[in-house]
């Protein structure tokens, strides 16, 4: 199975976007083993769009047409798509409704021209939209007497994920033929670099690059930790979860103590598991990150009944009249001490965790941009703990936050075994 | 003159590396006035890359091959494009010269596999490398009588950025002839739907398509808000300016309440400058959003010298203990009142805003998902709205954030005005 990526945009030519959904895609379709050979960007202009969707179904049986599915005279994925099956564009009825509701949902009349989203090419299947207004688009086009197909998505990520899950990629293996069952597992990580993880992982890695199956992979993800993704086939369900998890098994015993979650599981969501099971409620202090751990605390529906709050003490005057941090250097262990135990009192929390530190561009009290201070104020005491951190603004205040969080994670790990 | 690009490598389509070398190139091309209408992703792969090459090269005058000049088995550039040429791969002595002192300046001994980086096509000129150890090439290639070119150049971000300005920018405008100058203007709106500025905008976009030069397009960008994008093309550098700035005064006229910032300023570095020239500082106090106003104004380096801090007010009772919130529905405009004069009296700041609403996944206080109220306090007294937003609990969150700061931005320009 040969599925390939059509990007459509101007913007992605013209480099003011970044084209990241081809990459996504591809990362999904590798793990399903579907292979996808060509990933092709393209403006917005239909004959381009007709030609290059008529190339690739040369040689590819599917193709993920990304984008140019919004309202406007430039969105034109659509039309090029009916060009290329020889059929016309109607307009669904009973998309014009489900339109008119989300605009009505919203207190707002839908603008004459959404229509456009409701106009569907003759013999297309509609992808429902869950979260925007454009619908997707599955559409059977013949080449030369073989059946092939083309997908539609809308270039918005959180909307073609959800729709690559839900429809494009069951769809895609149903066409497949052969029920080749693909499982696969990612193991979260923290504590340890993707060159240190091939490492500890040498071993397996050689043999599974002989043996072939399950496969296995690295993704730096930034704030989402480092993943070690296993993918095994099989032609059963069961046939693929054994394979896998004989491997996770192995695996796990040789990262044991950075393996911070499972598949869907985050940094946020174990730590608040955590102090949920053991009745626990948080305060954080939040300083070089400037509220970034609350916003991904609050990211996770029913945060509310671990999460009471946090302080943003972005300026020093405000440790110390808000958090009552004493005079002295403010990016320091004694410092992230004081904010810990401060928020931990003023919000009525049972653990205090608070940052501060250096993001950049320039050094602060002496200490060089990268510095992290971990506070945690618990009833049992608190602790301190200061890392180093890549340099950038934005990365470093992202590391900050899982960094911070999985000193957290640990602690109340300790907490746990030691009672 | 058109310059297509073509991106190799298997980590590309895998999804393991984002391909930004392509986006780059698109935005340096454009802005020197060379179309780049096809952008393509291949993994590594001979045959392919050779399809490809020979496809783009029917269309585009130059193709830029970008990656695959490693010294490795699976980098093929080199191979691909003396096959494209018709010619043979030769070693470059002078190349072996300069690989093997760039290794003995290392100290290190030159693998032999490195040799791979001195074979030349026959009929290339080489672009010498002054970062790695892999040259560049320029490659004239006949496709049927029409004298094209393909260059090739190092998949490593500054090795490609230097070679591209040092040797490949400069062929291409000489052979393009006298070059013509294109220059973007993005406008950045809130307020108005996709559709809706498309409907505001018709009659110019009618008059646009019919004269085709400046394009006009739409991209919705979440938080970003929603920007318009203008782009001209003319002869020379002021030729493009003038013909932009004509339009872009007849766009403005039509969208003067909404357009917040133009090209890179973003709602956050608006609302600081706005507060900044005035001197004054601000507080926050966030439910909702849980931290994501802070952290989003905490991105921008010297958001210190207005930003004092925030409180995220997560649980009720912190509503109503650190920021003296009366009983009644926390989601309310009085509430969010109270919460900005609450957050604005604990921190000592000029202003107060605040945010408190209903992300979902359910209701709360019989209010629906997708409810904020905002308020703001200053010393002229306090003000709140409620605004409805799309359901979903991320992208309610993020447009909740501008949503707000866009208010505060409006309040602040009214009382200047007023003053």
């Amino acid at each position: 199975m040969r599925c390939d990526v059509l990007a459509v945009g101007t913007e992605l030519l013209l480099g003011q976007i970044v084209d990241t959904n081809s990459s996504w895609m591809g990362e999904q379709l590798a793990a399903s083993g579907i292979d996808s050979l060509l990933q092709v960007k393209v403006g917005d202009n239909v004959g381009r769009i007709v030609a290059q969707l008529e190339r690739l179904l040369v040689d590819a049986d599917a193709v993920i047409c990304c984008g140019g599915l919004g309202p406007t005279h430039d969105d034109l994925t659509r039309d090029a798509i009916a060009a290329v099956m020889g059929s016309e564009l109607r307009l669904d009825d009973d998309l014009v409704e489900v339109i008119r509701e989300m605009f009505a949902s919203r207190g707002r009349r839908m603008p004459e021209n959404n229509l456009r989203q409701a106009m569907v090419p003759d013999g297309a299947m509609i992808i429902p939209q869950t979260r925007g207004t454009a619908p997707g688009l599955i559409c059977p086009v013949s080449v030369g007497g073989v059946e092939k197909v083309v997908f539609a998505v809308p270039g918005v990520p959180h909307e073609l994920h959800d729709m690559f899950h839900r429809a494009v990629l069951p769809e895609l293996l149903r066409r497949g033929g052969e029920p080749s069952s693909i499982v696969s597992r990612v193991l979260r990580t923290w504590g340890e670099s993707e060159s240190g993880l091939n490492e500890r992982l040498h071993p397996i890695i050689t043999e599974l690059d002989h043996v072939g199956n399950p496969t296995l992979a690295f993704l730096a993800s930034g704030w989402e930790g480092l993943k070690v993704r296993l993918t095994a086939k099989a032609a059963t369900p069961s046939g693929a979860a054994g394979l896998l998890s004989a491997w996770e098994s192995r695996v796990r015993a040789e990262l044991d103590d950075i393996v911070f979650g499972v598949d869907g599981e985050t940094m946020e969501s174990v730590v608040l598991d955590l102090l949920r099971r053991r009745g626990l409620t948080l305060g954080l202090a939040e300083s070089v990150t400037g509220g970034l751990v609350g916003g991904r605390l609050t990211a996770i529906p029913g945060a509310s009944d671990v999460l009471r709050g946090g302080i943003v003490a972005y300026a020093t005057e405000v440790k110390r009249s808000v958090l009552g941090v004493s005079d002295g250097p403010v990016v320091s262990e004694p410092a992230a001490i004081e904010m810990a135990e401060g928020t931990r009192r003023l919000l009525g929390a049972d653990v205090g965790l608070a940052l501060t530190g250096v993001a950049g561009p320039a050094e602060q009290d002496g200490m060089p941009v990268g510095t992290l201070c971990v506070g945690i104020a618990t009833a049992e005491g608190a602790m301190a703990r200061t890392v180093r951190l890549p340099g950038q603004r934005d990365p470093m205040r992202q590391l900050a936050v899982i960094s911070a969080l999985d000193l957290l994670r640990r602690l109340l790990l300790e907490q746990s075994a030691a009672h």
